[in-house]
């Protein structure tokens, strides 16, 4: 267990790396069934014709499974809140695909109104086993400032 | 079941209303184990002294939830697939919510190298039942060509 870090423990260009997970294809689709029931998300068969062409995770289920790697790897106090942020699949996760997160702090914003806190803009790129980026984000997160 | 929508049958301006979904904290809970595991998403007591002040979903649950309704709400030729976007939560989905997801046509763009497609990009908001927003995407989508 990490300490946890403050905005005070942070700077630009800091980088976090996760632990992995593997998903399986059955985790796909019961991810798929309760949220992005979809015909390329549930059967290997239809996803074939697909513009994906063969079975592919939901994006909610690359970027649900990126919040779990990054609650591990990535310990602010407080806990870790985004407020939004832009996202990009660039490619699908597949079926037995091993996804690793990267984090990079670009940005500290201090807020002015309120002294206890301030945001982060980080980078975290999620890749496959073969080090291919499955999903980008760039979000800004909650950073509380060291309790004097 | 409504028929699916091609590139041609859309406009800027066009706008689609979700179904609606109601959330349980055994629900909220449930997503929080298995994505999302921090105090504020998995109980009651924790929560109250968090930034949240109360039990709180994963923004990606509410992300997921989404999803859901879109794919009811939205029948686009092909399937709904996203290549990315903008996402903010202005506010948490809570123990109880009911959503609804509110879609809006914001631009079209036919591929200038791929003639049976195009891209949208559509706004859609997530409300509670109180028509508060708790998740705001600006997202672009491929449509395909009604084949000819």
């Amino acid at each position: 267990m990490t300490a946890p870090l403050y905005l005070e423990d942070l700077h630009v260009g800091q980088t976090f790396v996760s632990g992995s997970t593997t998903v399986t294809a059955d985790e796909i689709k019961a991810f798929a069934r309760e949220f992005d029931p979809q015909p390329f998300h549930l059967d290997e068969e239809a996803a074939k014709d697909s513009l994906f062409e063969g079975l592919a995770a939901s994006g909610w289920h690359t970027a649900a499974l990126t919040m779990r790697l990054l609650v591990q790897a990535f310990p602010l106090a407080g806990g870790l809140v985004g407020a939004g942020g832009e996202t990009t699949w660039p490619r699908p996760t597949r079926p037995g695909d091993t996804l690793t997160v990267h984090v990079e702090v670009l940005e500290i914003l201090p807020s002015r109104s309120r002294p206890d806190r301030g945001m982060i803009r980080a980078r975290s790129e999620t890749r496959n086993q073969h080090g291919e980026p499955v999903q980008v984000s760039i979000t800004r997160i909650v950073a509380w400032r060291r309790p004097v």
